[in-house]
């Protein structure tokens, strides 16, 4: 029987549980695979919370958007994958729908990719949401060029780490933010021009320095909150900032004096608008692809639990120590 | 000698005064032109009060954008004007430097231009802040498409007239809103497709019903404040919120998890950032001449007032019961 996580109210991480759930059988469009790894992400956890954008549509609920593995079974109508494959799951659906935490999980076909065989189970489970949420936001959307400076905020999670790896291979300017220096050196080692400890140093001071006056192009930003007003000083005219997130928790101002002298826009973003553009989305996965293939990109895997330690690994995503992907293995 | 409106102090209307000013000469890259209506706008009223982008940089100070009237000579390095030649202002620099208000005034070269010959000074006086700005936002940037529907709002205003106009022209739906019924019947006069009493009216139900539950997809907005969470609800995935004023006074907030539903934008603008792109500015003066030309543009002119009357106006404009453009007569 498969197991599954599931809960029954939203709350902490102790609400998840493993669950023995009946065998699943693929409806059409459908895959089954028998997953090797799950790579955790905050969303989850907002999800668990009942603060995400959706909510469970009843209980108990599945969770879950990244899982990797190899295809058990296909449902009626779907072509391009075989038994036995490896493949990995593209957040491109909804956890009302589908959840990956599970160790036999049914995905859609359209969520199903295979990754690069140079990458380990638990490294396939830690590559789209991060690369094609930095990708969608940075490449499609911004139209990042390399002349230009682009602020990574929360830069250790494991969607700015896959910033940081995007920015450097387009060949523009990255400025990574981190709360005190603690991670200042793992950052840098995952390919940032240069880290600001927010907590330590003057942020418009120093972006200041690092662009000589310029200012920053692109804000890459899960935080939002007051901190938007701080961002909009530190822009360049014409610059967008992406907010994917709502971290803070607090009120978001729009910083309206600002936006107007500079031209600046300030926009909500999820991966999920690059799934409604099949053509953006096939040119993402490709990009994204051969960059792991060839090693240009290498998803930072900061530790991994055991399946049946979701809970605990849960409760280590949340303390935020972590510097890029937290996986389960099965 | 030319007669100048000047003010020695920011305030209310009374703070304007006419003097006699010293003979003009033109510098390089200057032309002179001696003026026959000049275009008001909000703008310099809230220079007057001091509540706009940019202050006075010493007093007394000058104001103004947009005067009509008769090249009468032309500074070093000019080309392209003649002598007696009709032209308009455009506002296509800053109030710092120069001030349009004045019987003759001294204008840069790059933002003087010709205006067709079916249109009268009045109407000269009233076409580029209006047309362009519109066009900057739901053109330039906007890229809008005929099956798209933008919200204006404000849109009695002179711009918001204008951007009924150019959203007709590009045979795209606008609906405009503005408080009472009151200047309902003129909207639709001026093409609005609908017309939405904020007051009297529900603006979320009333899109609802206008767009068959799309939602509006460009929103064209001079007002911020919290009427921006009631915007981003009535808009459809992916839309963009122009805000080109802060009517409101009000802090703006940015309703982030509609954005991040939603995948919204919301965009400072101002006109000027259309006059750093060479191109597209040349684009957008060719489109507004050519509509003028042929009478699908025509600018509403609410009420014009001596010049000797500017104090007059410019109350008047505060009053916020026109539909349209206020115009000084030299």
């Amino acid at each position: 029987m498969p197991r599954t996580v599931v809960f029954y109210e939203t709350g902490g991480p102790e609400v998840l549980r493993i669950e023995n759930t009946p065998d699943v059988s693929p409806g059409p469009g459908e895959v089954v695979i028998d997953v090797e790894a799950i790579g955790l992400n905050r969303a989850e956890a907002l999800y668990r919370m009942g603060q995400y954008l959706e909510e469970p549509k009843s209980f108990p609920a599945k969770l879950g958007y990244e899982a990797a593995g190899r295809v058990s079974a296909l449902g009626p109508g779907v072509a391009g994958f075989s038994v036995g494959q490896r493949v990995s799951t593209i957040p491109a659906f909804s956890m009302r729908d589908y959840g990956m935490y599970g160790d036999q999980v049914v995905a859609p076909a359209s969520a199903v990719a295979a990754y690069p065989e140079n990458l380990s189970p638990v490294q396939g489970a830690s590559i789209w949401m991060q690369y094609l949420t930095a990708y969608g936001a940075l490449v499609h959307f911004g139209q990042l060029r390399p002349e230009q400076t682009v602020l990574i905020s929360a830069a250790s999670s494991s969607v700015g780490i896959a910033a940081i790896q995007l920015v450097k291979s387009i060949g523009a300017t990255s400025i990574a933010t981190t709360r005190s220096s603690r991670k200042k050196a793992a950052l840098i080692a995952a390919g940032a021009t240069k880290v600001i400890a927010t907590e330590e140093e003057d942020l418009v001071k120093a972006v200041h320095e690092t662009t000589g006056g310029k200012g920053i192009d692109l804000v890459f930003d899960p935080v939002a909150g007051k901190f938007v007003e701080t961002l909009a000083q530190i822009c360049a005219a014409g610059a967008t900032i992406f907010e994917y997130g709502a971290l803070s928790g607090e009120p978001t101002p729009f910083p309206l004096v600002l936006a107007l002298q500079k031209g600046l826009s300030v926009r909500g973003y999820t991966l999920f608008e690059l799934h409604q553009n099949p053509a953006a989305r096939d040119e993402a996965l490709k990009f994204v692809f051969e960059r792991l293939e060839s090693g240009e990109f290498v998803p930072l895997v900061d530790k991994t639990f055991p399946f049946e330690h979701v809970v605990a690994a849960h409760r280590y995503m949340e303390e935020n120590n972590q510097i890029g992907k937290i996986v389960l293995e099965v």
